[in-house]
């Protein structure tokens, strides 16, 4: 049986021209995928209706099973999207008379705690119980009602899950949309791919490219679908197959296993900064950051328990702060400068002691776009790892890019000279 | 004459997938406007033909004068865009030779350094140097080559700018792009709208609702496109316009003036971290970070020439840390607990003296999920703002939404208590 299809609508004027990011779009692509089924567009265009119609009718020239649309459910005059749903499946709206007394409920605490006039929000109300007879309500989370509507008639249309723009209210009415009968019945097909990543460092896309041309000669790559991705200096490959098909992907990854051995630092899709964290295992790391300006302390951190293993990060950007916060030597720091070998051991070393760390990783280089030399361009880093045993890895590289890449790259290098440490 | 409109066809797996999120859509969208084009639709599809095929019939379809797409253009074979702009436009390919030595120069560079196969190498740049014939060529800044193409015949199609996915080449590239010829003609009936960004914090959304409700019953809104966007705590209005609308659009700023006085923190779109490095005027700053774990001094130190003003930050996530680097009492930490007024006056005055610096801010409080309490739930900041001179400013605020909303608006409360304090 073929693979159920989807497509994703966006509305949104803020979307589209750029002011906020969507964040809805891969969230749903996620959890479609989930479901079983195969994500063909994604599609984005500002609240209009004659765009948003060309955008519903675009999906069933597709011939896609299911399309969800986000936004355009609010109670002004531009939030448009229910209506034109509605005619797309060719159902008349109505107003559904308890849900506007559930919407009523809802807004007067609202409008209560904030003194907002209860008016004009009672007009908003009853636009947005006005929904396609035959649909399934979900929710509301906020006060707008996501939607599951079936087309009438057998033109062979797509069902349409109708979904709010806010991402906390779409994401907490989801589950609804996926228990209906309407969905339930599209899905019922939809086969859940399986698929594995593997991280890479050190691997250019060429060489990747190779690997995988002589396998097809040789093997096949039938039935895996294989992406590549550069991301800050690391190489993401995924490949997604149909459950009957797992025996190939195993041979595909042990081909990989054999030409690239160590340069493959995840084989099921971990992130270098889970490794480190895994790999501390309650030991405590503090950061010594120049080039990296406290991005490495923020990629420390982004995830919750973190204070378990993380001690702290000194940010010196200048050489005062090198030398007093981190005990760097001031004649160090004249003789050889901040971009040095010298300098990065010294920072490394002097936040070991400063936040009395088991390891610390210090970052010195030149971000960019000014104060490259002959000597040292723009891209220059030095890493040094120290870890409280004695032990400890430098490394030196000159990295591509503008500032941005050069900072986030710096960030990947020296989370990896931290890995290679700690796993021995 | 009507306006010029465009469209953007953003393509890669890892996209739609969500593995990455797309910075190129939102990019161009605003380089698009800027230009005086109307983007109507921008869709997103993996590396297959079928699908990329269709979205570039889609977009001749609506009519658009010009489509960039983005992504596909690496040396692999799930690289395919240029192929297929190419049958889309009825041009032929062929081997662009003065290109392939550009791009074997490009490549022989990163594979000396890195110690690449030349072989494997090769067999990419001479796929990426195949080109459709009468194309404009841009670049390469990477290894692809932008194009420009004018669609064969008079069928109508818009004409394709084919951008490669990594943003910072694509960014590179299309100053080059925007002077071609094929660009200047359909972009010569673009009319350039005017557009002003105000920036406020602490106004809720429905205020700004009810004082656009009321300029449009009393002055009127028409001519104005006026969006509003919440973005970490800061609310974002946007109101664009045609030239002769000029006079509209300063008696609605002056309405929002007369309302929100000083919430209004922005009349030309400068973001908190400009203004904070503007009113710094030379003079030096010092961070000391808990809760925002070093996304304070990102930010910070993400423009060009931070080193202007930024001494460092010390992330001090331990108690340990807090004593040993900043001067923290341990007696304070023991009595009141690090999330609490008198440390983070400590932390800020701390860092002040360790970085010689002449202002210093302080964060403390609790991210999430976990750490909260009945006293300090989940969302608690305390800042303090400490000056050389001996002023100071202190805020104390319970933040809503997740932990990485948690750490985002408290970095950008903390800016605003700076800014509070550098402005007088």
């Amino acid at each position: 049986m073929s693979q159920a299809t989807a497509g994703i609508v966006i509305t949104g004027t803020e979307v589209l021209t750029a002011r906020i990011s969507d964040r809805n779009g891969p969230w749903l692509s996620e959890r479609l995928r989930e479901t079983g089924f195969d994500v063909r567009h994604i599609t984005i265009c500002r609240d209009r209706s004659e765009d948003i119609t060309s955008q519903l009718e675009f999906m069933h020239a597709q011939g896609v099973d299911l399309v969800c649309t986000t936004g355009g459910l609010g109670p002004t005059a531009d939030d448009m999207t229910t209506e034109l749903v509605a005619k797309f499946c060719g159902r008349e709206m109505f107003l559904d008379e308890p849900l506007l007394e559930k919407i009523r409920g809802i807004v007067r605490v609202y409008a209560e705690r904030f003194g907002w006039d209860m008016e004009a929000i009672d007009q908003g109300a009853v636009k947005q119980a006005h929904v396609p007879r035959g649909a399934a309500v979900l929710g509301p989370a906020g006060t707008a009602p996501g939607l599951v509507v079936e087309p009438a008639g057998d033109a062979g249309k797509p069902i349409v899950v109708v979904l709010p723009g806010p991402p906390r209210e779409l994401q907490s009415i989801w589950a609804e949309a996926v228990e209906t009968d309407a969905f339930k019945k599209v899905a019922r097909g939809a086969v859940v791919f399986e698929e594995q990543m593997l991280r890479m460092i050190g691997v250019p896309e060429p060489e990747i490219a190779r690997t995988l041309r002589e396998f097809d000669d040789q093997v096949g790559l039938d039935g895996l679908e294989v992406t590549t991705c550069l991301r800050g200096g690391e190489m993401e490959i995924l490949i997604s197959h149909h459950p009957s098909d797992s025996a190939r992907r195993q041979a595909l990854v042990s081909t990989f296993e054999q030409q690239y051995g160590e340069a493959i630092f995840s084989r099921d899709g971990e992130r270098i900064e889970q490794q480190v964290a895994r790999l501390l295992d309650g030991r405590k790391l503090a950061l010594a950051e120049a080039v990296t300006g406290g991005l490495l302390a923020k990629r420390m951190t982004d995830a919750a328990g973190a204070s378990v293993y993380f001690q702290g990060s000194a940010v010196t950007y200048s050489n005062e702060a090198k030398a007093e916060v981190l005990g760097v030597d001031r004649a160090v720091l004249d003789a050889v400068g901040a971009v040095s070998a010298e300098v990065a051991e010294q920072m490394a070393v002097g936040a070991l002691e400063r936040f009395d760390a088991d390891f610390a990783v210090s970052t010195t280089g030149i971000a960019g776009p000014t104060g490259g030399s002959e000597e040292k361009p723009v891209g220059t880093l030095y890493v040094h790892v120290a870890a409280r045993d004695g032990r400890s890895n430098a490394f030196h590289i000159v990295l591509p890019g503008r500032r941005e890449d050069v900072q986030d790259r710096s960030a990947t290098v020296a989370l990896h000279a931290l890995r290679a440490l700690l796993a021995g």
